[in-house]
Order: C-alpha cells, then sequence, then structure tokens
C-alpha cells in the first residue's frame, strides 16, 4: 500500500492515480483547477464514493487556492462556484453532496470569522480539505477494524465492483474489512466479480489485493450465481455509494443480483460503508437518483467496439438493494442490523 | 436471413460462418477434415447446441467423404475415429453425443446393408448429415411456431447468450421463437445480455436479430437485475445446451441467476429447445458435466488483457437452472411444464 495512492494534495494541486489506466499503467494526474477535478469525476478516473467525496473537496480547496480575490467574499463567490460545479458530476454516490455540504459550512465559517481575510480563507479550506482526506483513511480503519468480526478465519469472500484504497482516500471499506482480516491474521480469499462495464473488480479490485498479496480470483459476473450455488462463497462484502434511512443501499450495478443470490443461498451479504455514505434525507432506495451514464463504456472494451454498430445500449450505473437482503452494515461506529431505520439513526447519535 | 448461413455442406467440404469474428468480420472457413471441425468446435468458431450437433455431423460426413478405402469396414474405422475425436471437443452440449449417434447408427447401418460398397457408405453419410442439418432448421421453426403463444404482443424480452440462428442451423431456439413471433405479427423488443465472457449476446444476439431487423438493446449481464426490478422485462426466453430428465437446464454461464431473478419479480422464464437437448438419460442437473474452459476468454477481450497479469481467473462456461424455476420449456412438439419428468417424457412418447 505504500507504494501508491489514490489522491492527494501537492504543491497547491490535486494528484490522483487515473483508474482509467489502471492495471496496464500507473499514472497520475496533476489537478490544477476545479474543472479538470470535476472532469476527473466524471470520466471515472478517480471513482468510488468516498475518493469522490475527497476529490470534490480537494476541488473545492484548488477553488479557493486558485482564487484572485483578495476580499474573503471573492473566495467564497469562487468556492461557491466550485461547489456548484462539483455537485453536478454524479448524482448517486453522496458522499459528494456530504463532502460539498462539509466544504461549504468550512467556507461559510472561515469568511464569517471575525477579522477573516482572503489568504487565511483559503489557507483554512486547503488545510480542512486535507483533514477530511486523512480523517477518510482513519474511518476505513476503523470501519475495516468493526467488520472483523463478520470474517472467519479461511472465509472465501465474494466482492463487486471496487470498494477499495481506490475507492477510498486509502485502506478501503469492504476491501478494508478484507485488509483488516489479514492484518487481525484471518486466512481469506477474494472473488472478485470484474463489474462490467467499466470492469473495477477486474482492473482495480485484482490489482490492489495482487499489490498487498491478498488471494484474489477474478470471475465475470454472471459467474457469481454458479459459485454461490455450489457453495463456494461463504460470504459477500460491497461498498454503498448511498444507503437509505431505512437501509436500502445504492451501489454499482449488478450489487442487487449479488445479493439476492446470496439470500437464496443463505450466505450472509454485507455491506461497508462509512456514515457519510448513509443519507437520512433519504428514505428508501426508490428516491435515490440512478445515474445513467452514455453508452461508451458499454458498447467498447478499452477503445474495441464490442458490438454492432448502431445497436442501442442501456447504462444504469448503479442498482438498489432492498434492505430486507442486507445482513449487516458495517460502519466506522460499528455494525448496524435491521430494523436500519433505527440502527442506522443509533450510529448518528452516538457520536 | 438469406444473405448468410451457420452452416452447410459445399463442394465436399463444410463452410461455417467464423463466429469468433462477428460482428466485425463476416468470414466464412472452409474445413476439409474432421480435425478442423473439431477445432472449430473447441475454439467457438461454431457454438451453441443444435450448431454444434450439426457440425459434428457434417465432420463425420467429412471423414466419410475424405476416407480413401475401398470397403466399407475401412470406411467405418475412419468414421469411427471421427466420432471418438468429435465427442471429445465440448463436453455439455449433449447436441453433440446426440448427432454423433445418429451418425454412427446411419453409418452401422450402411456398412451393414447387403452388398454395401464404400460409396455408397461414403453418400449416404453425406447425405444422412446434410438431412439432419435440414432438419435442424425445420425444429427450430416448429419450435418456433409452438412458443408464440408465450408472446404477447408488445412483449419486451430478455435473454441471455446466443440462442438464435447462429445457434442452429437456421432460424433459432429461443430467437426462433423471437422469430415466430414477429412472423406472427407480434411486437416485441428483446433485451440482449451482453454475455461475458464470449460476448455472444452482444456480438451475435445483436448481430443477427439487427439483421433481421428485431428492434434488440444490450446490456451487461450485471443489468438484467436491475431492469427486472423495475418491470422493464416481461418474459425470459432462453436456449440449452442440456436439459436432464427432471427438468434440470444446463444453459450458458449466467443463465440461472437471470432464472432466480425472473421468479423473484414473477417473470416467466422459458426454455426454447428441440428434443435433441433433452438428456433422458441424465436424472437431474448435478449429473451433466459443466465444461471449465481456459482463463484466455475471461482475462482477454478482443485481445486485450482487462486485469493485472497472472490474477487467476475461473471459468465455468455453463451453469445449472433447477426445474422449479422454469414456467416453461418450448420444443418443437410443444410446450411442456412441470412436472417435467412427465411432460418431456410424454413429447418423446408422441413421436
Amino acid at each position: 500500500m505504500s507504494d501508491w495512492f489514490t489522491l492527494r494534495w501537492a504543491d497547491g494541486a490535486v494528484e490522483l492515480l487515473d483508474q482509467r489506466r489502471l492495471p496496464a499503467e500507473e499514472t497520475y494526474l496533476t489537478l490544477h483547477n476545479v474543472e479538470d477535478v470535476a472532469r476527473a469525476i466524471e470520466d471515472l478516473a478517480v471513482r468510488g464514493a468516498p475518493a469522490i467525496g475527497c476529490a470534490a473537496a480537494l476541488g473545492v480547496a484548488l477553488a479557493a487556492a486558485g482564487s484572485p480575490a483578495d476580499k474573503p467574499e471573492g473566495v467564497r463567490i469562487d468556492c461557491l462556484a466550485a461547489i456548484e460545479r462539483l455537485a453536478r458530476t454524479r448524482p448517486t454516490a453522496v458522499n459528494l453532496f456530504w463532502a460539498l455540504g462539509r466544504m461549504r459550512e468550512v467556507l461559510e465559517h472561515a469568511c464569517g470569522a471575525e477579522g477573516a481575510d482572503a489568504d487565511a480563507v483559503r489557507a483554512e479550506l486547503v488545510q480542512q480539505a486535507c483533514a477530511l482526506v486523512d480523517e477518510d483513511v482513519a474511518i476505513c480503519r476503523a470501519l475495516g477494524a468493526a467488520g472483523v468480526e463478520l470474517v472467519p478465519d479461511g472465509a472465501r469472500i465474494l466482492t463487486h465492483c471496487n470498494a477499495g484504497a481506490l475507492a477510498t482516500a486509502g485502506w478501503g471499506t469492504a476491501l478494508g474489512v478484507v485488509r483488516s482480516a489479514v492484518a487481525a491474521g484471518r486466512r481469506v480469499e477474494v472473488l472478485a466479480d470484474e463489474t462490467r462495464p467499466f470492469l473495477q473488480g477486474a482492473r482495480l479490485t485484482a490489482w490492489e489485493l495482487a499489490r498487498d498479496d491478498i488471494p484474489v480470483t477474478v470471475i465475470t459476473d454472471n459467474m457469481a450465481g454458479h459459485l454461490i450455488a455450489r457453495g463456494e462463497v461463504d460470504l459477500v462484502l460491497v461498498g454503498a455509494d448511498r444507503i437509505a434511512r431505512n437501509g436500502d443501499v445504492a451501489n454499482k450495478i449488478g450489487t442487487y443480483t449479488v445479493a439476492l443470490l446470496a439470500r437464496e443461498h443463505a450466505v450472509p451479504f454485507y455491506v461497508a460503508a462509512p456514515l457519510s455514505t448513509i443519507d437520512l434525507e433519504t428514505p428508501d432506495g426508490a428516491a435515490i437518483p440512478i445515474e445513467e451514464r452514455g453508452p461508451a463504456e458499454v458498447t467498447h472494451i478499452g477503445g474495441q467496439l464490442v458490438m454492432p454498430e448502431g445497436v442501442p445500449v442501456r447504462h444504469p450505473a448503479f442498482d438498489v438493494t432492498p434492505a430486507a437482503l442486507v445482513s449487516a452494515i458495517v460502519t466506522e461506529r460499528g455494525i448496524a442490523r435491521a430494523p436500519y431505520a433505527s440502527s442506522l439513526q443509533v450510529l448518528f447519535d452516538t457520536a
């Protein structure tokens, strides 16, 4: 884990590992303005709910640092424009809006402080964005530690998409639990759904687990049912892009199917996510906006057209897993179980 | 449909459309010996249970036609070697063994006929292989006609893999039902799972339906659950590689998952297959051999590595859908429903 990073603030710029090019190339992008950060989020150079939140916070910091204003109000206007732009990048992962909301609070507080000056506001926003990134790693480590009890020794763990260090500022959510279990001495084997269309499982989960010498085997998404039915999976661990108040979970397309298979075969289905992914304002899954992305990620793989020219495709990027299929939700404050309406609220109340 | 064909006997050779190159290229292979036919089956140049059976029959005809023997017994020995070789190509689709069994009967009958000579045996085997291919199209048309009643006007039909004209000598099984429904004036929309790893849905189903101007939309396999859950699928129609006596269905990997999703959302799940796919000798799905193929089709797409070098993969090519999830099985002799142990037997008895 020490020889690479997902994203960071460095020398007045945002550096992030370009996840579109993994695993073939480890290339870092250096982003100097908000528009570049917004496009990196839209184009999936950075993805994963917590990482998107961190990238957005760093994007606001960039706007602050780059603001030419000499009065706090000028910095404020530039930052609000940045927040507005970043909020339009992707609709489903609530961490984006959570991080932008937090940066906005920081902004308003800094601008409203007695004797505020533009430089102090700039510095405060950069510092708080960096703190949010550091905090994300700490949260993942706490979440991972909380989840260890769910992972028996020898567990064969199925995961979908990438909810790893690459989806966060480090350590990961679902893969954070895996890493914490391994750190605690548990032997595990991870089965990674390749996760079409963008292949986050094959490209990213396999890459980061192999880097950490955690055994990983890749399957196509449609093989999970066969292997679960044959008893080759002991538990499922996935991340989340947004968890509604009632425990419904929006996550990468295909997650719902895995959850249904798990229930059919009495395999526990666990969701690992920080509290910033839980959106108490959203009553249930039906209220979660599901992003429909463009056709190119479906029609092409590695730049190559894989179907007849002109045939239409669908591209819902997420689906909703009903709370009834979720065995537990692992957070940095512990494990919630059904009924989630009360158990999730309890986690928030024990701040 | 008239400007291309799946496979045929022509001028003492076997010609077949190379399905590995579709949809980018329409290239026909001309095969002159049994080994080439065996490799075309192993390498998926031709695939789909009925088409594999037809290719194997034509392979035996090639062995007969190419046998230099001047006595029937010499032709017989060459044909038996061909049958033995072809039987080792792929284990799951029972049509292969059915077709080889039929060719063996033809062979033994021709060799045992009074006054048999080598040329007559050769001619008989070629003629019978061609008859088997023609019969396959007729069976698909009868099967399609039988299935029309299952397709309401306006139906949104989900299919998995390719059970079309490309998987048979023509017309198709699941897509044969679609074609027959369209011919009967029903409006339909087909949703095609892309069907990793070999992308038979994206490459083949989309190609042949687009050729016939039947509306088709491609999705990644993991999107089916989302769309079924949202009520965007009226029925599922798939083919089969082997149906056991109790109605368990082996079909392309991922089929079981689609069947489970269909049951969860009260969407009918139909299997379309000729009687030659039904194997009364196999008691249930657990007794069906599931082919595990090599890693390259999973690790690479279009020749391009899509995951880190050296990460292991699994590649079960088929899965088993329990009979309990199958709403009906459509055959050329009509529709069977549960309990399949008796309803399938009835179809065989009404010869």
